[in-house]
């Protein structure tokens, strides 16, 4: 693996560092900076014409200046003749503006897509995209990986028996996503619905499925934002008579009241990886990070020894 | 809008007609023909200079042919100097193979919208994409139209009360779909689950949420293709009671023994649109057509004219 | 070889395997379907990462299907991240839509080459293309082979001394093409020539050169679609008193009614390369098919090792 | 029309000038000169933008020189905000090399079209390509204008009865050409047949088809280049006794000794377009020079104006 | 002027108001707002289908945010089918990193523009680039306005005789711009000159030109960022015993400590532009805004119109 | 370095052997030829399927003949399937056509830049570019190298002392280039200023620093093309008592009249490259050639073997 070289941006180091201890590489000598002017300015500095070349960047909060760090470590690196360029962008932001569902907005995480590739990305390492679809937003070679067989292994030390569990999709978008870990978790299927009966008429949160009483009820999410959507299901689970709620979601974006809210909310775990960092001030008693280092990190070796990436992966593909 | 000038590729011919006619324009004469050796051959029959040129052509099966006949109609008239070339799509084929969901797959609807826009497309007109983000599939502008409405249309004229009425997802994806037609007809909502409890025990279907008994079940779905999903639904909601099931969908795909199966399911009507015409073999009594000509007809008057299309269509922005 | 592999489409897969015989490789493992809606779907069935991929494929009829199958194998393979992409289309159909020569009409067959190089192909092989110009239409390096060394060893075996042969160009257009094989072949050339005199005047067909009396005409063509123009200049030459008629051509379209129209013909044999497939009903006695899968195998081998393929084919450049 | 703007490169101004004069237009103001250090500099003196702009370069000899001054016209027109950019090339340099008939050799024609449109051209209007396929070089819009109709309209002036002609080809690969001419013009047709018959055997000059003996014989050919082989086929026709040869071609290309060659062989009239500028030391008394620019100017307008191009040359499809 | 409309993002909105103003238009209405996340969202409240989008962003700090807000606009009008979309950007970020002038560097200001481009930007309006150079960066027209003609304006109107003013370049880089500068104002040239004499001495700053002694001394820049440089060279020129230091710059980035460095120098006025918003709590007494509102404004209008905008600066070609 | 291939084009093959004997390696086998009609005929002569292919090809006088040379050789080699295209230009022509400085003028340095790119070509190694800039015309890798090494060693070789020297700019925009020198060479600074005191003076050649009296003046440029300026400022330079005038320079165009100037003016000596070949007819005695062949060469084996080639030349990034 000599001609393998990882870099960081400043969005994650510490991911960054802990994939290169899995392969048993030196992190790559790279020189970031922000001018006085906001601009920011990259050096690499060791040669790496002809190396395959991983750039890692989750492009979180701050979300323009990770994107454009990436952006502009990319052209660093094509311009000084690295053989490949794979950007390893384990959350990526913007994917939720993926689609015009109004009239006269962009779609930004095909803009990003299209940005990445022009900057000169040969190809891209993501993690539970908000869409599977915005792999087509590339042209390029995409490997898309699950952090999901990671969240999983975490809740079954818990050792809990099939029945005394239930898996809440916190609600109807997501429940697709609930029937995947159920599958591996065991129990039973619970939907929180959240429509109006009508216009006129109070929200009512239900529950459709279940039972959820007296059971340890598993919530899972791609990410937890502004954590508003998922404390409002543990309420209406917990309302209902459940043991404890355990929450587990890949992206830790933790976005204005977050934390207050988690911490506020009758939830008694947020487990979450660490592709976006979460900063001490954050890391509250009931958050608890598991690591996709090892996954991400198994990734590259393959994609740079052209081994198969999909076997890191289950097939998902629906009968027609 | 003596510039605008609409032609039809043999997909759905009559669909074009209609479209002409709301407009009061005359169709556009264009010579297509299969050539012994199955090759398609395209000749506009009069001068397109600087005109504001839609192609209608749902990529409807034979899929093949129906695109490559698009493409070819494309890059005929970007030789022939048309000033915009908009392709009207009112069914988009491939657009269930908008994803890597297992390794070494194409993704055949990123494909498509590539080769739509190298042959020359500059804009287009689609409706109901089984997929809102294969509009990112494309960077040239998208519109993208609704026919729930004119299906709700039909479905109101029916008559029923509200409690008389059960909108009933036939699967787990299509939750969000049946939820917007319910904000309109009314009634209850159920799922119909068709996971298995485990892997060692027999599938069985179950209905979350409800009540089904005694109401009239209303079934939506994108397109009907084999149609095997939506009357297995239909079974399980006519055995747990329900009065009657009417089914709506855009896409008249009616692939393989989809006619015989809606035949012999216990659903009473099938409610689809033009987009994909329905040949006199497969008119069964219980289908009925509704036009989308009137909607892709004015769609298309506002794009010639620069007036808005959203308006055409509600905004499902969620919040964050 | 060990990076190397081929794979199949499904427009002549017993072409693919004689290749693969030819160069001891086993046939890569692909999946191609028809879903029932007439989608074609694809699934690479062995990892490609980083492998020298070859695609055989010749877009025959059906044309749309055997191109868009092409299409979405090359997708399929870029985004599986196979090294290099090369197209290898023994036949390339729409090769005569290559021009414009009236207004308000396609160039269809610039349109092909912009979508195999735009669904991710890094090279092409052909194989008599029906102009040599259209090597220009691709961007990507071109291997070109001519079949006509296979056709001149086949008939070269008859034995026919020099002065019993005559090689008839069917039309004013092959003429260049009969000159090339009279050179290795020996004999008078002579033309039909199929002019009227003037508009009022019944169409005479004439032969310029010669003479054809008692010798036996060979004719050739790049291709054999209707077989209308061979077979009313086989008459012709027959007419004139020929010994006997043998054709050969390179593609075996065989369009509607060709086997037919050859099995009625004054013509002895018919001599096709297996660029196409001939089905079993096609088969007729006078047909006889001889293989280039050696001389496409020996390209593969080639362009893989990076050794010249220019040696396969001799040079033919005119002096200025 | 105001506006359309026309400007001239310095390869053939005249011609510039006369389209202008025929569409009424005063010629637009540019200045181009070579810097002492041979680079082209390139002003345009008026207000473009938003203009309608064509530039007219035939990219003749020195060609370099020509085409370099065509694609720094476009840059600054581009660059300055014209509307459209259609660059008129009555003759199309390096258009012979259109194909690779050796190994290791350029496709120059393609290159030459990559780079007019990589410059910004938006249209091309061409006349007399060397082979109709350069149309598919660009994937602009191209019209194709035929010079033929000027040429035998000056040819039937002579008022020759069709049996006192006879139109040659000069060799194999125009008798296409000559069969279009004889169409309209009358009179038999003959080939002169320049084949050795065998390797050991000296080349010679037959003739198929005629007679040539006591008739006129009309040579026709795209361009006049070095004149080898059109004055090799006068002597030929000369020595079977016809009465006189006229030769009629587009492009006066005129190349190393070919005024020598015409001024020697036994040709009584060269009659030539000037799509290429004949300097005054090459205007012998046999050549003749018949002006296309009534032609090109009228397609300007119809371009301008998105009127029909192709009624100015007639259809040539072939059946199938 | 009815379909021109401009918007602005919230780089520099009063700067936008102004043009608006100047021509008499409604400003735009567009929605723009952070989400929690961080990431920018983006909807145009008004029809703009065909119509001419102007979209003014300066790319000033926070750089990264300014300019993925001007993309994500440009990305929301593409789509919305905006007829031409043209980016006025009165201050280019990242234009300094313009060149390698170190191994593995980025060049970001070409990174930049391709960004630019590849969003879907038709033109660009900028001013006073840091290098006429980046330019060339595009390949879309890029009308260049240069604001030293409103700086001069203001400075004549101080009233300063020819023999009373010496024009002082900061450094030896910057001496094209003060001859310019000199070449309205009158006065004499000085140089600020900060080489080493040698490695081991001690840096001096000398003079070279003037002289400076007892005259006012004007200083021109294109940007004041840390204006560390410029107050450097005030104090060189006020120890040669200047009568004051007057300072003037076309765009007031005053990164860091600038405003400190600024207010504790001997100058005595820093005329800036209001190309970038200076907030309230740098706008110290010495410094002074002239505002560029008008000729944007004017440029846009004629952009618009099709007139010609190079008249609004004066020709600076050298010869040869 | 077996799969390393050089190829010189005809502008300068002496530096191309010169290279390729540094490098002992045998020169590429090339055919070029100039037809007839001046179009350039291009073959390799030797197997180049994916070998490392640099193409060496100054674009200088005649710079349309060598730059078209130079893209129709890209063309080749790419369709040759050459791994890769490095292209060698040690000057680069048009490249003060670098910025649009008045209106309606081209940037040709961008546009000649962009049909390298479109040509095929994959890098580019340049050296002392009139602009740095230029660099990020590109988006393929670009190596810039500085003669500035070479021409102060050869200027060492003299053995002045540093207060024997003064380094003179024979214009303000060379003043970084001078101060770069002066920081190897030692000595004193001086500016001769070549503007007016106003429009209705005569203008007045003064020099600026110095002092110039009884020293050796060394002047810099990165090219001679007319050499007017530097004769001119070389006359200003012994006018003030300079004991000698030595000049160097990277390029040697010496366009026009440049020869006779330099042998007029009072100038002892002229350091020129071999980037550019001087003809026997110009190399005047004052005229001496060193070699940049070893620092190319060199440079070619670095990119070739993934090697730094930044080591090659030194840093110049400023501070902020």
């Amino acid at each position: 693996m000599k001609d393998l070289r990882i870099f960081s941006g400043r969005a994650n180091p510490k991911l960054g560092d802990q994939m290169c201890a899995y392969l048993g590489l030196d992190r790559g000598n790279i020189h970031l900076e922000d001018f006085p002017d906001t601009e920011t300015f990259c050096k690499i500095d060791e040669d790496i014409r002809g190396r395959d070349v991983f750039l890692v960047q989750p492009t979180c909060p701050p979300v323009n200046d990770s994107l454009m760090e990436l952006l502009i470590m990319i052209d660093c690196c094509k311009r000084a003749s690295a053989d490949r360029i794979t950007t390893v962008i384990p959350y990526f932001g913007y994917a939720r503006q993926d689609r015009k569902d109004e009239g006269r907005v962009p779609i930004t995480a095909k803009l990003v897509a299209n940005l990445i590739t022009r900057a000169g990305a040969d190809r891209v390492l993501a993690m539970d995209l908000h869409a599977a679809q915005i792999q087509g937003f590339f042209d390029v070679p995409v490997d898309h990986l699950y952090a999901a067989p990671v969240l999983n292994e975490r809740i079954l030390q818990y050792g809990y028996a099939s029945d005394e569990v239930v898996v809440v999709s916190p609600d109807e978008g997501s429940i697709k996503r609930a029937l995947g870990h159920q599958t591996r978790i065991g129990g039973r299927l619970a939907i929180v619905d959240k429509r109006r009966a009508s216009a006129d008429v109070t929200r009512q949160e239900n529950i459709i499925g279940g039972p959820v009483e007296g059971r340890v009820a598993f919530m899972f999410d791609d990410m937890i934002s502004t954590a508003g959507s998922i404390c409002g299901a543990a309420r209406v689970v917990m309302s209902r008579g459940a043991k404890k709620v355990i929450v587990a979601a890949t992206h830790a974006v933790l976005a204005g009241d977050a934390i207050k809210r988690l911490g506020d909310a009758p939830i008694e775990k947020v487990i979450l990886t660490d592709s976006i960092p979460v900063p001490p001030e954050k890391m509250i008693d009931k958050i608890e990070i598991v690591s996709v280092a090892p996954l991400l990190g198994e990734a590259i070796k393959r994609i740079h020894r052209n081994e198969s990436v999909s076997r890191l992966f289950g097939s998902e593909r629906e009968p027609r």
